[in-house]
């Protein structure tokens, strides 16, 4: 399959032509409108227009229906090239304004001093007339366009903003009316589609409505503050992959969360890193310190505080550490782009002979984790250096040994990947875990790196065999990538219905009934598992005893299960759609029948009514989903 | 019992009169030393001097050996007063100097300077002849004294420091010698086997010597790196304060390191707490940020982001969070007192009805804490406002409710407490619980503080049961007061020998030689209880199958216990003396008899040998040692 670039498919034409047809409908119906630009975006168009009146969302509709009347007269578009630039400013003084006033020609001539001497001046034309009436646009504009507005079938607008002329905020502000169009109805459909369904799984929105994060703005840009509900994701995730790391023989340290500005100038990040770091914190004469961006030199540190021999490595260093990044404002996303967030972070130190195994123990631990996440469809990206930037540490020796080693690995593990030049770390290339997700997204999360030249840089060393000093060799590595961006990829994933295992609130019990409340308690305690007084639910009257209620002695299972009574005073019918709403996986709702049976009513997420169970049998359920 | 402050106290004048005899004993070892200062202090004296000669660790001894001679001799101690300032200057150049030039009396001059006019000038002289030989010693100063030099009798020279010429680092460096007496040989005793304990127990000593953690020029002061050992130490502190809070209802929470100065504006810490605020990061003209020096005004963010019934409340916000302040360099001690640390924090919002359950609550999970930790002496302290002082928030009435609703659950809890005026919280008074370790030091850990003030002037509010908004009432607490703080303070209580279920590592495996390694493999995955295979294990060759073994299957029990296999090819003998010295609870010594019988030998760190047992048999034991 040859792809043609978008700028050159017939598709940036059509978006472009649709453009000027929404352009042409607004000198309709707005008399008087300035147009200033109107280009072929990545998913569509826009026009900017500076109009006294606002327009409002409300509006789209009627300029959308009469570029739709304007499209069905089938208008040709024809190109016109300005003999010289005289005969250019007369087309659009007299012409582009249609009469409408010199004022409206105001963007356009701007727009003419900025073309360079010499270059060809041109113009697209469409006109038509329809019941005696002539409809006629006209634009400055370099093209190229398709033949006719009747190709113009498929299409929508889509969203208002406002937008500064030539993009500075010392000009007036405009306002901008995003559109999009394709080739056919199906395209169309399915983006619009494509973007419900990412409204739908937003993770900013979802993060609100269930309680996950929020953010202030009395505490900053990008510096969520996790809920409770978050919180208890993240603890989670960090505890499912604190458990596979042990297994692993991986090993926690923790590390401050600033270091004097020494450390980063060894590590070189002062320098490569410096866009994304936040202000320093003078302490007068006494130290400089930088809130860190990586934890890297930290766990250098820490592997250089002792004499290491070739028997004690590899080491592999873990931390959940919380790094600070300078991102633009604009480019601040949620969780999925944060500024202070906690990267699943961890160093191993290797000799060069255990190089290709602990590399591919990593990339074996990434597949684990993202398998236990259900992000199944992934693939390999190699990460390289851009041989035209300066932006990078060590020789060419070290890059090209550590390319290998990757490559090497991945042959060895029968990984395909693909090789993405100019996106290595600065100190070394990286394999990252491509994701896509549920609606065809692709995201790069878990990254994987081999470093020959931090270990030069700090001079690090282990004792051989040979009783002489050897340089090792680091692999960085996180599999998540970052808790907050994963938590936030996760969401949009299920949509907030999150798998049993990850779930914040995994059960929830619905008493009919202020009397059932007893019972509810006696049934959250055997489930919880606790073997003293469960002291939370002590709030309640009447704390149920599981033995009272004869619930039998349970198989153990997982030590503490998320449990919540609902014990508001709502009707049923509300509870149940609010823990749907809440996206809860299981519903255990208990009445008389069920005290009477020592039962519980099982209501599935999925599945919906699934009919009384004793808890024994309900936890079979609950394996089933995982 | 009533007691004499120190200051007047016999002990205060002896220790005065053993560093003048230290004076004179250096004017006759040293002739030419020029005596700065010497006063008594908590625990002895020292005394400055300016000596182009080092003094040394090693002439100690000398200087101890003359000071008793001198002692001997039972020189009466005179006081003289002087007519006026010039018959002071004339005893100073002329007697003080015992004709060792007038350059000796530099000092002396300038204290004298110092005294304010009209005030006593008064020197204290000591003299005797022994063996024709004239002893004399005449110094400046205010007194008292004890009456005779053979009255110090239980005296011992301890260290050496610089120190500067009245403390201003612009002024010459001075010798600094300290000592310490006693009234009683016993009392001299107890108080040299006290210090020698606290160096045995030393956390900073031990911290490194067991691998706890580390510190770094790089990093900076007071910004401990956490190595694994101390990694793992915290995490089964987080584990365990983090399953006791879910048993009673504490939800988890996690902000962000760093705010913008308007939320601490807000909170009034930019002016009550302005000393102990790292430096302000100022991003240009978009705004300003700060290390977080406490959590409560984000937890009171996340309380106020969304509308609170009365039914909602108690809402109990708990946050492991890493908070840094500003210490002074000087008194940067360790991790018992560091720069950046992590608060074991929790914000509970209550209604005025529930105010006393809940503060009982949260006394009542200290004590569990504390008894959990082996912290049994401890007391509690009431912290209270200081009335001459303005660093307080919040209006009289405030405070005394505040005062009151502590004094009563106390009262109800029948816990003793003494009131310490001016040890309040700016917001609020506050129970501190002492702990005695066990050495005798009082230390202040656990805390807990309840405040009407910040819920005001940040304008908390519930819905309550009439419909109308009230105010809540917020308590602070932290059972340990700080994790760093407390993990200081038990190193030193158990010396490093951590009980058994916080141990970094809980048993170590010696194969006696490398045919039982596979055997100890064996062991450590029944032990650690995997389910599936222990990847961390099958770095060594042929890696152990229980089954293989037929080593049983074992009770359930804690699911992750800490093992340690030491594989180093070193005789027995040696791998059990680096084992005790790391203080590892349980040692299992595995050789061909264990692998033939399927026992393990056990060795306790507490007990020695124990002899073969069954693994079953083992965990029976490690029960009984908690």
């Amino acid at each position: 399959m040859s792809t043609i670039p978008y700028e050159q498919s017939h598709l940036y034409r059509l978006r472009h032509s649709a453009a000027h047809l929404m352009a042409q409908a607004l000198t309709e119906l707005y008399p008087g409108v300035k147009l200033a630009i109107g280009p072929p975006i990545e998913n569509g168009f826009y026009y900017d227009v500076d109009l006294d009146e606002p327009i409002r969302e409300d509006d789209l509709p009627k300029i959308e229906e009469r570029m739709r009347e304007l499209a069905r007269l089938d208008q040709p578009i024809v190109k016109r090239v300005a003999r010289d630039r005289d005969e250019a400013q007369r087309i659009i003084l007299e012409e582009c304004t249609l009469g409408q006033g010199e004022e409206t020609a105001l963007y356009k001539l701007q727009l003419l001093e900025a073309v360079p001497d010499g270059e060809e001046v041109s113009f697209f034309e469409q006109q038509s007339s329809a019941n005696g009436k002539l409809h006629r646009f006209i634009d400055l504009c370099r093209g190229p366009h398709i033949e006719r507005t009747g190709e113009i079938e498929h299409f929508k607008l889509m969203s208002l903003a406002g937008a500064y002329w030539r993009g500075d905020v010392k000009n007036k502000q405009l306002q901008r009316i995003y559109g999009t169009a394709f080739e056919t109805a199906e395209e169309l459909e399915q983006y619009l589609n494509f973007l419900e369904e990412a409204k739908r799984r937003d993770h900013r929105v979802l993060g609100r409505e269930l309680g996950l994060f929020m953010s202030s703005p009395k505490v900053g840009i990008g510096l969520p503050l996790w809920l409770p509900k978050g919180a208890i994701l993240r603890e989670t995730m960090i505890d499912f992959l604190r458990s596979e790391q042990v297994k692993r023989g991986y090993q926690p340290v923790v590390t401050p969360h600033i270091a004097s500005i020494r450390l980063f100038e060894k590590s070189g990040h002062i320098i490569t890193f410096k866009e994304k770091l936040f202000p320093f914190m003078e302490e007068g004469e006494h130290d400089t310190y930088i809130l860190k961006p990586m934890n890297c030199p930290f766990h250098i540190e820490i592997y250089s505080s002792q004499l290491r021999s070739y028997r004690d490595l590899p080491i592999r260093l873990a931390e959940f550490g919380n790094v600070h990044r300078l991102e633009q404002t604009g480019e601040v996303h949620g969780i999925m782009r944060d500024r202070g967030f906690t990267q699943d972070d961890a160093h191993l130190f290797v000799r060069p002979d255990q190089l290709l195994a602990e590399f591919i123990g990593v990339v074996e631990l990434m597949q684990v984790v993202l398998n236990k996440l259900g992000l199944t469809d992934f693939r390999a990206r190699l990460g390289t250096k851009d041989p035209s930037s300066d932006k990078y540490v060590g020789d060419d020796e070290n890059w090209a040994l550590a390319t290998a080693a990757i490559e090497q690995a991945c042959k060895q593990m029968g990984l395909d990947y693909e090789v993405s030049p100019g996106d290595a770390a600065f100190y070394g290339p990286k394999l990252d875990l491509m994701i896509r997700d549920a609606i065809g997204r692709d995201w790069q999360m878990g990254t994987v790196q081999v470093d020959y030249n931090l270990p030069e840089r700090f001079d690090l060393e282990y004792i051989g065999e040979d009783g002489k000093p050897h340089r090792p060799i680091m692999i960085h590595r996180a599999p998540f990538g970052s808790l907050d961006r994963m938590i936030g990829l996760l969401t949009e994933q299920y949509a907030g219905a999150f798998p049993y295992w990850l779930a914040p609130v995994q059960v929830a019990i619905l008493p009919i009934s202020d009397r059932h409340v007893g019972y509810a308690e006696a049934i959250a305690r055997r489930l919880q598992g606790f073997s003293t007084p469960d002291l939370q639910l002590a709030q309640f009257e009447g704390a149920g005893d599981p033995d009272v209620y004869g619930l039998g002695l349970l198989p153990p299972g997982e030590d503490r299960r998320r449990i919540e009574i609902d014990h508001r005073r709502e009707t049923l019918g509300k509870k149940i759609r609010e823990n749907q709403r809440m996206k809860v996986p299981f519903m255990l709702i208990v009445g008389d029948r069920d005290m009477e049976a020592g039962t519980v009513g099982v209501r599935s997420r999925e599945d919906g009514d699934l009919g009384p169970m004793s808890l024994a049998g309900f936890l079979d359920r609950v394996e089933q989903a995982g």
